[in-house]
Order: structure tokens, then C-alpha cells, then sequence
């Protein structure tokens, strides 16, 4: 199907990680431009992605708020919650699209970058076969606190490995052994097996945390200073081995 | 040692895959404002990153050229090389740092993102222990491309290899068997081992070509329509087989 060039167009908005000064001149533009704008939300929270953008949005942007009928993190696994997901997805989707097919723009935001682990693909893949699509990029959560810690990641050539510590122990160990750089995401209530996984791969020693990375308090620290729990807004950095000079 | 206060900061920013408009407004302000800014670049010719920035820069602003006694891409594997490159790196930092020394800032740009494969990461390393460091992180080349591409990377648990193709065929081979979603960097005369390495993995099906991504005449195209040659602003995408729903 073409996309129907009489409707609005879709723009996908990567946000940055935090610091309102870490989006892109092109996403501040967009948001400034922006009548419409959608974003993720848990019940009645603000976004996180709607924090970020709030200084360039006019004071008259219309809001749809996208709110997750339950918390992301819990029984992914439960074949209920796959179900409930999907219908979500669906119907935040078709809330789009009404608006859309009145001709009308509309901007999704997103936390760091769109296509990294971000929500707004799941409504980008059921809209772009119908609609005009916009991808603006995003300073992704990982280069944020990088940058912010101060680290350099990959050398020559360094293998980088971005792995959500949802995956089993075993095989974070294993990826962990074998990469050269490593960035471990969705660490929350993973931290025991992450620091397991990071013991048993023996990448500990240069191991670094990340907690709200470049949001107001975020700082860094050695994986091995922390504690067993950590907030959903935090990452662990393991930066290349072939290093400097 | 502690950094001199008394002397400049150090600011290392990243100026995005080649869009003007993909710099962070962090990115700019500081273009803005720099008094003296420091680029890599090829003998007579403007740098890069030079180029990306140039809208942001004042006329008055003064530049340190760092140009690259020989090309990168040459005989990486010669001691020779290596001496060489470590004497020009160690050169660069010493110019940078006696402006540094006198008080004065200098802004020292870089391709998409800085602690990526990086030149300015030398200078870095070899700096920040002396001066007081700024680090502004830039949009990755990868996320520029795949952006432009339109093309979502990583769906819940996937993992995402970073992979130079400098690594021998073998390596590349298995990196990419084991990686749900994968980028492959610095392609430019690896054309054919990169080939190889897609067809002997089983991805040359998913596999997308990205050519001077985000850059006037940018675009993209299955990497099975690909000859044997590619330019240096090039690289391959490699989707998570997750997927979309
Ligand atoms: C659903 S993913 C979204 C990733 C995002 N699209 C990106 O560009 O990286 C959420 C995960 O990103 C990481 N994250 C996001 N923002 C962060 C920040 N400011 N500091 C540390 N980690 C962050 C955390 O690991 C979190 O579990
Ligand atoms: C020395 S690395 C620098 C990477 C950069 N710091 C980044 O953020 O990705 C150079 C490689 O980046 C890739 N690259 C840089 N800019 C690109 C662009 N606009 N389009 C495609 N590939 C690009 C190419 O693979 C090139 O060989």
C-alpha cells in the first residue's frame, strides 16, 4: 500500500537521554513546529520522553498520552502479558492513525534513540506501510553516559555488544567474555545476575555504572561500588580492551 | 595531577553523521561560542567534520588542522604505521595543549560520535589528565544510517554487535551467526571479505547498504545489489531478527 500523501506524516523523535540540550537542532525543531504530539506514559506520570521536550513545545500542542495498561518490566514471559501488550500497541496505533488520516501531522517522542529498544518502533512498524514517515535519531542512552562518564568505548577495531541483562546469566557471561566493549541495558532488577555475569566473564575490574545519565543527578561509579537494586534509568559500561595510544 | 584550572577546558564534540541539523543543541551552542577549534583532516583538504560544522562557526574562530601524515586506511598492520600515527597523535595533543596552557579553550570535533572508533579519543586520552574535559556526545554514524534507513534495530531482548570489518572473515563470520542485530563498520575496501562473511553467516537476506548516511546524495540499498568497492562514509546494517509486533 502507498502511503496516502493527503494524510499527515508520522515523525519518530529521538529525544536524547536526558539533557534537554542533548537533542538534535532538527528534533527541537520539529517540537517546536509539532500540533500534535504522542508519547508513552505510566498511568498518570508524566513521560519521561515528555520531560525532556517540554522547553521546545508550544504552549497549544494537542497530547496523546500513551498510557501502559501495566509496568513494562513485570512477567514478560507470561504469554497474557504478550497478548496485552499487543493490544496495546494496536490500539495506541489506530489512535495515531485517526489523526493522521485527517491530514494532520503527528509527533512521537522518544526516550534516547527510536530504533535501540525504543516503544516507538512497535507503533512505527504498524504505521509506516500507511503513512508518510520521519525518523529524526536521538543521542541514544548509552552514549549519553558514556560521554557523560567520560569513557571511551572502542578502539582499532573493537567489537562493540549492547545486551539487555534480561537475557539469561549464561549467556551474558558468555557474550561478555567474548566482547571486546560491552554495554549491559535494562539492568533494574537484574543487578545480582549482572553482577554474576560480570564476575564470572572477568570484565568486574573495569566495569562502570551509570545511573541517569545526564539527567539532573545522574552520575557514575564502579559496578563494584553499587548495591543489588537499581533504577530503570541506569546501564553498565565495559569499554574496549584494545585501548588507547 | 589534578587539571590546571587556570588553563583551558578541553571540549571534544561531536558534530553527527553529516546533516547539519543532527548536531545537538549542546553541539552548537558550543560551536557557537568556540574561540579556537581543532579538526583532523586530510592534507590540503577541509576535514569532515570541519565541514558539518562550518554553519555553527564564527568567521573570527581560529583552527588548529591536524592533518594526518598518511592515509588511515594504509597498512595498519606495519610497526611503521604505528610509530608514525603514535609521533602525529602525540604531536597533536602537544599543539592543542599549548593552547590549552595559555588559558584558552579549544573545541576539538569529531565525526558522529566521539567515543566511537574516534580519532579524537587520542587526543583525549592523551590530555585528560592535564586539562579540565568537556565530552559532547554526537549522533553514531550507525544511528544517522539506520535512522535514514528507516530500519528498527533492536526489539526486546536482541543483542547489537558493532563490528569493524578490519576483523579477519572468520571472526566476521561468527560475529555475525551469534549477533541478532549487527553494524558493520568501515567497510570501504572490506567489500568483498564483508561479502563473504554475510553469505557464509546466512544474512545477506536482511543485509542493508548505507552510503554517506544523512549527507547530501545519501541513500541506501539491499547490500545484494552491492559491487566490490565502497567509499569510506559507508557501512552495513544488519536488523535484530526479533522483530517488529
Ligand atoms: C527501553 S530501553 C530504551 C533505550 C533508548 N531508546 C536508548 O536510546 O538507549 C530503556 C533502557 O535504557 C537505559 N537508559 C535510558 N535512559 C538512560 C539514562 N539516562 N541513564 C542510564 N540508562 C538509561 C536503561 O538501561 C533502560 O533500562
Ligand atoms: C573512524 S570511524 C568513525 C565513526 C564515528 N565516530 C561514529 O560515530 O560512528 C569511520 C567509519 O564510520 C562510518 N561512517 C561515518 N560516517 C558515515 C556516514 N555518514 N554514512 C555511512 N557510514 C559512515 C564508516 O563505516 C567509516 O568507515
Amino acid at each position: 500500500m502507498e502511503p496516502n500523501t493527503a494524510h499527515g506524516t508520522l515523525h519518530v523523535v529521538g529525544v536524547g537521554p536526558g539533557d534537554p540540550e542533548l537533542l538534535t537542532v532538527k528534533a527541537a525543531k520539529t517540537l517546536k513546529a509539532a500540533k500534535v504530539i504522542a508519547h508513552f506514559c505510566k498511568h498518570d506520570k508524566k513521560g519521561h520522553a515528555r520531560t525532556i521536550a517540554e522547553p521546545y513545545l508550544a504552549p497549544s500542542v494537542r497530547e496523546l498520552r500513551l498510557a501502559y495498561p501495566f509496568t513494562i518490566e513485570v512477567a514478560v514471559e507470561d504469554p497474557e502479558y504478550q497478548r496485552g501488550i499487543q493490544r496495546f500497541y494496536d490500539a495506541c496505533a489506530e489512535q495515531l492513525a485517526d489523526v493522521l488520516a485527517q491530514g494532520q501531522d503527528v509527533v512521537l517522542l522518544c526516550e534516547g534513540e527510536p530504533f535501540l529498544y525504543g516503544s516507538a518502533m512497535y507503533l512505527f512498524d504498524r504505521l509506516k506501510e500507511r503513512f508518510q514517515t520521519v525518523v529524526v535519531p536521538g543521542i541514544a542512552a548509552m552514549n549519553g553516559c558514556w560521554s557523560q562518564a567520560q569513557l571511551p568505548m572502542t578502539h582499532g577495531d573493537d567489537v562493540l555488544c549492547v545486551l539487555p541483562a534480561t537475557l539469561p546469566e549464561a549467556d551474558l557471561t558468555q557474550w561478555l567474555k567474548k566482547a571486546d566493549a560491552a554495554v549491559l541495558m535494562k539492568i533494574g532488577r537484574n543487578m545480582p545476575k549482572v553482577r554474576r555475569a560480570l564476575a564470572q566473564s572477568g570484565r568486574m575490574p573495569e566495569a562502570r555504572y551509570v545511573e541517569r545519565g545526564t539527567q539532573a543527578n545522574g552520575f557514575s561509579q564502579p559496578f563494584s561500588d553499587c548495591g543489588d537494586t537499581a533504577p530503570y534509568f541506569s546501564l553498565v559500561l565495559v569499554p574496549g580492551r584494545k585501548g588507547a595510544r
